[in-house]
């Protein structure tokens, strides 16, 4: 039997790209749903229940929510490329840095970058990246993942994308060459993946879209 | 070679409990080393740099951090009583509830009891426990994991035990039989396995923590 995928979704969530980045570095064919969150679909209320947001995967009837959950099922489902480490060790410290991108980091730029962003906001994103930077120091990888990217790249989608972009339309940036120089040779090598730009949003929209939030449209 | 196991631990903490849990499961031998966390060690702060916190498992000088994680990390390790489903939409699904212990249900309870508790966080912390109390009624089994506990319930532990010392110390009961009748069987059951009761911490000493700390005492 053939697997039935679908994916609940909307074109500009770092989180739904996570799901595409595994579901496109997997080979998976898949049925992409848009979603209009203003008006949640009966569908989506029915396989998010307690979060109602996308990404929702839903393989063969069974709705998976969660984007780092998302790829982590997609990783011990589908076989070929690797997304975890085999490892036991490696793939709980991958873990642990992909929980700290989104309990740490992800909060924090959004904090930096939203109505109340002040120099104190700024000072705990940069203070969070430089956490980042490090590790890619300590590393010495092209990628958090080694050679190749793994689960904690693809959690920090945002960060190589989304950020540059929030950056521009909001025109305030944090993260520059001079100071992050790891961080943003990781971001250039990330996005210039042909595995990750084949499903990255189109950046015109999304710029157009936050200089229209930032009041800067 | 024998494997070197030590737990950076402090004796209260529901989340060192967790992993306390799972290494009893398996029944692995392990050094424990409690921390004065107002003044926190060298090595505590060597192995967990990013969060500084307990509990942080060292196997064979390899630290791992985050509670949730270290017991995922002892069930990958150590074969024996498994901790996760192996299927793998079990596993997400029970790796999703855990999650939502830690991200909605925990800071609900935390702020319902906090120094801002009012009616307000009581609701909301009662929203997401009775989210809960639907699951285990829904799955209609002992315990989140079905005959037997699993990630869920270990990551419940706060729920199962410390909230009852708490309700008690701050004399305000959010959870009664009434209002969660398969939650509180659900921590019955869950405290009075003997795996788990061999590693919580005395109530006593607990309550009267709690009852200094809400002016009770």
């Amino acid at each position: 039997m053939a697997d039935e995928v679908k994916l609940y979704a909307v074109a500009g969530s770092p989180f739904v790209c996570r799901a595409k980045i595994a579901l496109n570095m997997k080979g998976i064919k898949y049925e992409n749903l848009e979603q209009d969150l203003s008006n949640k679909s009966a569908e989506l209320l029915k396989y998010n229940p307690v979060y109602k947001k996308v990404p929702v995967l839903v393989h063969n009837g069974n709705p998976i929510s969660e984007s780092l959950l998302i790829v982590e099922y997609i990783d011990e489902v589908w076989k070929g490329v690797p997304i975890l480490p085999q490892d036991p060790y490696e793939k709980v410290v991958a873990r642990f840095w992909a929980k700290f991108i989104d309990e740490k980091c992800i909060p924090a730029l959004y904090k930096a970058f939203g109505p109340d962003g002040n120099e104190e906001t700024d000072k705990e994103a940069c203070e969070q990246l430089q956490i980042l930077e490090n590790e890619l120091k300590v590393k010495a990888t092209k990628f958090f993942g080694g050679d190749n990217i793994n689960l904690v790249d693809i959690a920090a989608d945002f960060i190589a994308y989304w950020l540059g972009i929030i950056q521009e339309a909001a025109e305030k940036t944090l993260v520059t060459k001079d100071k992050f120089p790891k961080l943003t040779e990781w971001a250039d090598d990330f996005v210039n993946l042909e595995v990750i730009n084949q499903v990255l949003p189109p950046r015109e929209r999304l710029l157009a879209f936050f200089k229209k939030r930032f009041g800067k449209a």
